[in-house]
């Protein structure tokens, strides 16, 4: 017998590696794998602990970084993604899995920075207005910096929506009123009860966001994409991925720009419908028809702005339907990433852009897949899978029946 | 001004970095902020996107690896928590945060090396039996490494459930009849039809696991903790970890190996059963009765060899109940780290063995966190939280009313 090989842990029977049958024939205890440490492991070559702070400090140049208070967000995989840049006619696709951070979104970078500029300006409290992920990044952030935290949302959002926010044990208020001018109110009981308001449009929470752009460009060895797509909602991490690239661009980091292309639902898509009215100011939407709350700000903070900035370094901005959204579920599904349907719009975004002849065939196209599905299991049902059901004596002719079955793509 | 501040992004007028309002005074605005590069950022050291089996290599010597596969599972963050330690009094405690990998739980790590071989030994279909994490593991890698992948559940779990799982488009069904007899016909199908079947006790996803070890210590700088800590069900993850501190420690890398706690839930305990019963072997649970599916295996495969190897190695073996599981998930909230029950039962039980005179206050511990509890928002309505709902007007007064309420720790 060769040195590398299974062994059973009852009776120590051995067996070759390619043995697929997973317990000992003899004994029917489970096999284990016995090696024989031949290569000699290099101590010197670590897995990183530091924070994006840390990493980044460069570009991070505040004196009251804390950096005990991480939970290690950011860092996300870019996941190059062959099958789904086959399906879609693009040379080079890669997806930055936003969802594997500490709450699951983007949104856990920004917040890390806010709440250390809260804590530096002395505030015991913060707060933030929010449909979902903010509301959930916040309260884990606040909880860990043993802040009191302030979470508002709509009075019409469902209970078992409340349940992973609350779980952070934050006061979480429901509250009945305009959401645009519940924006504004946030801020001023801010400023009267000293609660620093983290949300969408705060300069901190964008400089979390700039992080994302650091990231790819440091993961593509610093070539630049050509496109990078990216889910729009409030506007602030389009803000502060576009100033991440203009940062490594200015510091000589980087040779160009890429095309930041903002992405916002149909029924919501305030930023799109100024864009292409060739208005500077976003007009509120008044009644928001969309999937996925996390992409349906029905009036932006950061609009104006991001329009100012998609004009002045040529972005582009696009819609696509709630079904879209629920079809690019599936695609992105199929490279191993469950994202929520407000993710999934990039690579409907990008199918579209490319069957208009807008992005080519030989582009280097980066889409942010913004935060987890599993965060809304509700909008599955929309989605018609086919499960069997049967007895154990059925099984073995259910499953030959449907392995028969045509494969997806 | 100096020339680090805040600009407002419409008039461009500068302001402090310390301004909390985020919007301009003059046009209301967003601020955005203006930073001087005054340090240079090393390109050099960059942050690495090995997989787990590259950076392992001299502890995976399989010629059949693709690390094209990858979703970057593993390189999870291990959390310092002071202020849970002070809560169990315990000097130093970590949390290896599983809860961000590609699905979310620690099964990644041993679906991406399971599939693998899968592959090499020339399967087409993938399958495993699971209640949850794994289910969903399975499906996502199979889907991206484009095999036909089959899911068999117990008939009696929720279709809600289902949907997370039938994302990725695997052929799942659900099985009528007892679940450890539905094990062994898993397999004798599998031996059948050649579907690889990816069960919990596989041994090449036993050596995913065991990349939870290398990690922790590496994270820790090659010092060992005394104690981790390890939520158990099936008992290949426990399995997979304890190998790993064998390994670092017979290559040298290490100078003593940690105590295991293998803790079970009280209403599914078979492993715990044996051991204090000082049997050799499992007998299967007849009426699991446990919160969280995750953690309740009634007839765990891998069940007799833990408690070989606990016995070998000196480890514990405790449990803890449901409510307690719940309680473990509001400590880890605190610390930003949203658990599912199953994987909340490790603090609990560090809790109790501290109170127990077993565990010292001088202790190194390092708590696994095996699972997100996104997953399993069904269960939050048994903790009872606290929501206030009001009008716009009524929001200033209701803040501060709840403001003055008692932090929780």
């Amino acid at each position: 017998m060769k040195k590398d090989c299974l062994v059973c842990t009852g009776c120590h029977k051995e067996y070759p590696l390619d043995k697929i049958f997973p317990r000992c024939d003899n004994c029917q205890e489970p096999l284990e794998i016995k090696i024989s440490l031949s290569q000699r492991f290099n101590k010197n070559r670590k897995i990183s602990s530091e924070s994006i702070l840390e990493h980044y400090a460069a570009f991070y140049p505040f004196p009251w970084i804390d950096n005990q208070l991480s939970l290690q967000e950011g860092f996300t995989p870019l996941v190059k993604v062959d099958k789904l840049a086959r399906l879609l006619e693009i040379d080079n696709l890669y997806l930055k899995n936003e969802t594997v951070n500490p709450t699951w979104s983007f949104k856990d970078r920004g917040t890390y920075v806010g709440v250390q500029h809260a804590l530096s300006s002395g505030c015991n409290y913060i707060g933030t207005l929010s449909s979902g992920n903010m509301a959930a990044s916040v309260a884990a952030y606040g909880a860990r910096a043993g802040l009191k935290t302030i979470i508002l949302v709509s009075a019409n959002m469902p209970l078992e929506k409340l349940n992973p926010i609350l779980i952070y044990q934050p006061i979480l208020i429901r509250v009945q009123g305009d959401y645009g001018q519940m924006y504004y109110e946030s801020l001023k009981i801010g400023q009267e009860q000293g609660i620093y308001f983290l949300n969408s449009d705060v300069p901190f929470r964008v400089e979390g966001s700039k992080s994302i752009a650091f990231e790819i460009c440091e993961q593509l060895d610093y070539s630049v994409p050509d496109y990078v797509l990216i889910p729009t909602s409030s506007g602030g991490n389009a803000r502060g991925i576009l100033k991440g690239f203009l940062e490594f661009f200015e510091g000589g980091l980087i040779k160009k720009l890429p095309k930041i292309v903002c992405i916002q639902l149909a029924g919501c898509a305030p930023i799109y419908e100024a864009w292409i009215r060739n208005k500077d100011r976003i007009t509120p939407i008044q009644e928001p028809q969309a999937i996925d709350n996390a992409i349906a700000n029905p009036f932006p903070p950061s609009g104006n702005e991001l329009l100012r900035k998609l004009r002045k370094y040529e972005g582009l901005i696009t819609t696509v339907t709630d079904n879209e959204a629920l079809q690019g579920q599936l695609m992105l599904a199929q490279e191993g990433i469950f994202a929520q349907p407000a993710a999934a719009v990039s690579v409907i975004a990008l199918q579209k852009l490319k069957k208009e002849g807008i992005i080519s065939k030989k582009s280097y196209c980066v889409a942010l897949v913004t935060g987890a599905g599993i965060k809304y299991t509700g909008i599955l049902e929309r989605h018609k899978f086919n499960v069997s059901t049967g007895t154990l004596p059925e099984l073995n002719k259910i499953i030959r029946t449907r392995l028969k079955e045509l494969p997806l793509y």
